[in-house]
């Protein structure tokens, strides 16, 4: 059969045969996993491209990850800033652009672990809010690392409340300069990345003063350390924030800034300008300046948030055909734990959720380029929209990927919760994203009011089409929908239109429920903002079923496009099933309530949920190799190709620093301790 | 006012006064917080006591938590053991004893930051399993630390499915000894405390085998190091098993055993012996051997378990009336987030559960105390009952515990990812107890089986009190429930007969359609094993369901007796309603299904629910402060009793590693990165 010589080369003995118990499990293939492994890469060139750049890394030995657990906050740092020095190192002999897919693919083989990264939001951000001028001075600076960058706009006092931002920049007019001034102590910028002890220049994002007036929030380049000696500028104190419960390879800072002074050219100017005179010229709309933070979310689900649930899924699947225990049958040996029911419970759902987010994901990468040109052209009719899909599915991407992958972690027992499992450290790094780029709460908040709007908008116009259409993605809030679900036996459950309309129905439900409480408390007088905090719970449920709904019409939109690979198609259209009627029994409350389903419909989509089950675990091995990860990049003890996981932990765990050092506290405590009954006899 | 000694005594300048946020929080009081703190200890006097004891452990520095956030996992280890080490100075200088309140306050003061606790699982397993002479020999020992003792039941490859433990240990007539062997690398006993680096003695479990017959798991004491010098013993091998996800100050360790031989005295024999001629005799029941893990499972709830959320409660309620973020009303300063529904819907409901399972555990505790003796004197009437509460309370004390830390970190936003904020390692903590002492699922599915055949015993004599009645918690299997939901507004849901019943009837309901499902299945020729394991989610859904009826009965039966405290009674009243009411609404779809609750009940219930939080609100900071834990056992720079937040994690921040030691990595990479492409130029 040949295994592709970039899964099973960490070099020990262990890795040249695979154990009986997961090899039986690749026996029979119902699909071609390499052709899915293709599909997954959106082509066959990436596929070959991705392995090409995976061998180099791999055989480097300055990216081992090996080493990553036993290691202090300083000491990940460093090695990761060596980890992007020799990256850099091989792009300039390779010629690899600085944009180009080959440095995607060498930091997934990194699993991430790399310094200066935070760069990428720096571009992201300039791209969108900058001019070309801007653009073609800075771009190439930040590209080539003959600057540092970050992105500095979180405050220690001040989150995702942007008006409440404390920094202030005030327009100079004698000098043609921006002042830009932290007042107060919660003013200092918090979080930036790579700011603690790299960074040279800050994009810093701040209210604008101007002839007086406040203009809001803009972008600033600021420069905060020498590129002589690296010291920190006059006017500036720069350092970093501490300890985190991970994610150590990037130095976080604060910046305070003393009355700092940059030209007038280092104000991001697409959307908005200031004349020399002081004069302030707005060329986009309110929201044009949050532009980088939506290109920064969309562009984070298939890197930043969505590696760490498949990965997980990968080590806990694999680990689950290995551990035998208890008996299902008297005459049998030990059952394979993925052979329990509980244990199907617990991962194939997040199996189905990774492929689900996997083409949800894309689909939304690509409405994004559709729209980005636009907006950057300054026609924002489809801004809105993206805003809603994006801030959506980054909030609902990350609560369920960091609730799977700690539900993976879990289903390997004791061992999950050992580092060299690989899986704690994917947990602690996964649940950052539920706060980055926006808290979730809010951004479900959001998504709340862009669909409260919608609804009302359709509510206008009440039997008709509304005057404006509404955006596709909420179009189901002006056509009626279905009042009670058809189905009558457990089959009807496995059908894309019946699950896809009831989340259409739970959605447009609970917005309506959200938009008629608005109204019931401004009528009795409530304020506004008074009004939305107390309906804020069903909001929220409202937003959720929304994503739930574009979810499951993104997936299945998706898998019809697949029709040429009948089998593939097939899994994934379990996948897809088990996905739908998992989420609908998890909040079946939601279903019910208005008696959508019965409780008998209940049963029957459970009944189908169960079946699923069963059919997904003969594939489950298969759709984890197609995510075809690197041993070393998944640097785990249990989740290994060839499956050999105790002889591997065993191996891991003996040469751990505490086996490895001496033990001073011997001496020091246990001896003392042991013997301070002796000198009493 | 006066705040006590042992809150504010960080020594920083902050302490000395109270943020204006925080104190307006506790001007108004609704009840007497002091006497709610002495209720919690479970008397005055013990109040007096630990404080004293605090006082005690925070004054030596020695003792300070501060730099846990920095360390290796040696470090961490050496630190916990130098803590036990002066600890037990103290103790000897101040005469604790070892079994006294005042060392379980003391650990309580250092956050549980000690080494060697493992000997409290031995003690448990040894006052179980012990004889009384073996009691009386090895007791003394273990509690003076002239052995340092340690639990050895788990292998690397055999959990919660003892039959599968893979050491033996066999009785040698000869010698009358037996011999204790781990047959392969999976035989390797895995996780036990402290046996890292430390223990001189495990018990180990192991299946005996005596004149060539297989007698199930027994405990034997085996010593593993050598008292002189520390070294392994011959035939043992035994080290660490590395780095894990937290709780780094123990070394849990690994043991292979090499045809060890131990004498005939060694294995525990309370309820079962080895005469010399190795005769074997049965004194107790087949799960007697297990009655060390249930002493263990329910002594952990409220040291092990609770504490975490506990403190999470505290942080992040304190922080959330610092932190303000965007407006209420315009005219008004930004709101306190405590004010958003949003923001009291993630965390009341954990405050309202640590007041819930406190009073639940310390009845669970009584129960315990109750039944334990007359366990002891062979009577194992009341064991079934015992194991099942424990195992379920266990159970989901540990989920819902590790959910509830976890949403109070996130509640903090970023500044709950900072491991300053205390809050992620509390997280890290708190999940181990979702697999130790048996994993949640596997101890879930043991309590349903215990419902399933109470359910099948009071169906056997249906319409009359069964033969042997059924055990008091469990009573609700046999009389007839409500059928349906009496409420006809919001506050009829503000009963406990109601919820209570409500919970009765669920648990019910899915107890019996577990056992219809069972009796279908094997009525159709489906294999007993087989049968449990297709019926396993459902039988998970009425475990769950019955420690819900469980908990919001203890609670509510707790506060009856409060009646001379009228106005604690009511603060506790309204946070077990919120209790039930949110495990109601979380799970509507469990009472939707059959019409118990209709559409328009659960929106009265979730009325009642809203309601509450904003009573809840008022209180939220004096029902934090009377858990009354001092400052440097939280050590968090959110969560200090003063609310100076932002100047403490600052500082904090700016005394961390990362900005006090040198930046190497500068002139090794950033330097060299900088100045690449001027070489080009």
């Amino acid at each position: 059969m040949g295994s592709p010589v970039h899964r099973v080369s960490l070099g020990d003995t262990w890795s040249r045969r695979e154990h009986p118990d997961i090899e039986s499990e690749r026996r029979v293939r119902s699909f071609n996993v390499e052709r899915l492994t293709n599909i997954l890469d959106r082509g066959v060139q990436n596929t070959v491209l991705r392995r090409e750049v995976e061998s180099i890394v791999h055989e480097n030995p300055v990216f081992s990850l090996k080493n990553n657990y036993f290691m202090t906050q300083n000491e990940r740092y460093e090695n990761a800033l060596r980890k992007r020095f020799h990256i850099q190192t091989i792009a300039q002999r390779l010629g690899w652009l600085p944009d180009g897919s080959e440095l995607t693919y060498a930091y997934r083989a990194l699993s991430g672990d790399v310094a200066l990264s935070s760069s990428g939001v720096f571009m992201n951000a300039l791209r969108s809010l900058g001019s070309e001028e801007q653009i073609a001075k800075w771009s190439p600076l930040c590209k080539n690392l003959q600057i540092i960058t970050t992105y500095a706009q979180t405050e220690l006092g001040h989150g995702t409340y942007l008006q409440g931002l404390e920094t202030e920049a005030t327009y100079d007019t004698a000098t043609q300069e921006f002042v830009i001034h932290s007042p107060t102590m919660t003013a200092a910028k918090w979080w930036s990345g790579d700011m603690g002890r790299s960074a040279t220049h800050a994009l810093v994002l701040a209210p604008l003063i101007c002839s007086g007036a406040r203009q809001g929030m803009h972008a600033f380049i600021v420069p905060i350390r020498s590129l002589q000696d690296h010291t920190p500028l006059p006017g500036i104190t720069v350092g970093d924030i501490g300890p985190k419960m991970d994610l150590e390879n990037i130095d976080n800072g604060f910046l305070l800034l003393d009355h700092v002074r940059v030209p007038r050219e280092n104000m991001l100017s697409r959307f908005a300008q200031v004349l020399p005179d002081g004069t302030y010229i707005k060329l986009g709309m309110a929201q044009s300046n949050y532009l980088g933070m939506v290109v920064t979310r969309v562009r984070v689900l298939l890197t930043g948030i969505l590696p760490f649930l498949q990965k997980a899924c990968v080590i806990a699947l694999r680990y689950s055909v290995i551990r035998r225990q208890s008996r299902l049958q008297n005459s049998e040996p030990e059952a394979k734990i993925l052979d329990y029911q509980t244990q199907q419970q617990k991962l194939l759902p997040q199996l189905a959720m990774s492929y689900a987010f996997h083409f949800t994901a894309v689909s939304l990468l690509e409405f994004f380029h559709h729209s980005y040109d636009e907006i950057l052209s300054k026609d924002f009719s489809l801004l809105p929209e993206l805003h809603a899909l994006s801030t959506g599915m980054k909030a609902m991407m990350s609560d369920l990927c960091t609730q799977g992958t700690e539900a993976c972690r879990r289903a390997c027992g004791g061992h999950g919760y050992s580092k060299l499992s690989g899986l704690p450290s994917l947990v602690t790094q996964v649940t950052a994203s539920c706060t980055f780029e926006g808290e979730n709460t809010v951004l479900y908040l959001q998504v709340a009011r862009f669909l409260v709007k919608s609804y009302l908008q359709a509510q206008a116009s009440p039997g008709s089409t509304p005057q404006k259409p509404l955006p596709q993605s909420v179009a189901y809030l002006a056509t009626p929908v279905l009042a009670r679900c058809p189905a009558q036996k457990a089959a009807d459950f496995l059908c894309p239109e019946l699950y896809t309309a009831a989340w259409a129905h739970a959605a447009a439900r609970l917005t309506g429920d959200a938009a008629h409480h608005l109204q019931t408390l401004t009528q009795s007088g409530a304020d506004q903002q008074e009004a939305w905090n107390q309906t804020a719970i069903i909001q929220l449920q409202a937003a959720k079923a929304h994503c739930y709904y574009f979810t499951v019409k993104s997936f299945t939109e998706a898998l019809g496009k697949l029709d040429k690979e009948p089998a593939i198609q097939q899994v994934l259209q379990r996948l897809c099933d088990l996905f739908a009627l998992h989420s609908i029994l998890t909040n079946s409350g939601d279903f019910l309530h208005d008696g959508f389903l019965s409780g008998v419909q209940v049963d029957m989509a459970r009944k189908a949920y169960l079946d699923l089950l069963l059919l997904i675990r003969k594939d489950a091995i298969l759709l984890t190799d197609a995510f075809d990860f690197t041993d070393q990049c998944l640097n785990s003890a249990l989740g290994c190709y060839d499956g050999n996981v105790y002889g591997r932990l065993f191996q891991w765990a003996r040469e751990s620093p505490s086996n490895t050092q001496e033990n001073p506290a011997y001496e020091k405590y246990i001896r003392p301790l042991l013997q301070s009954w002796r000198s009493k006899l």
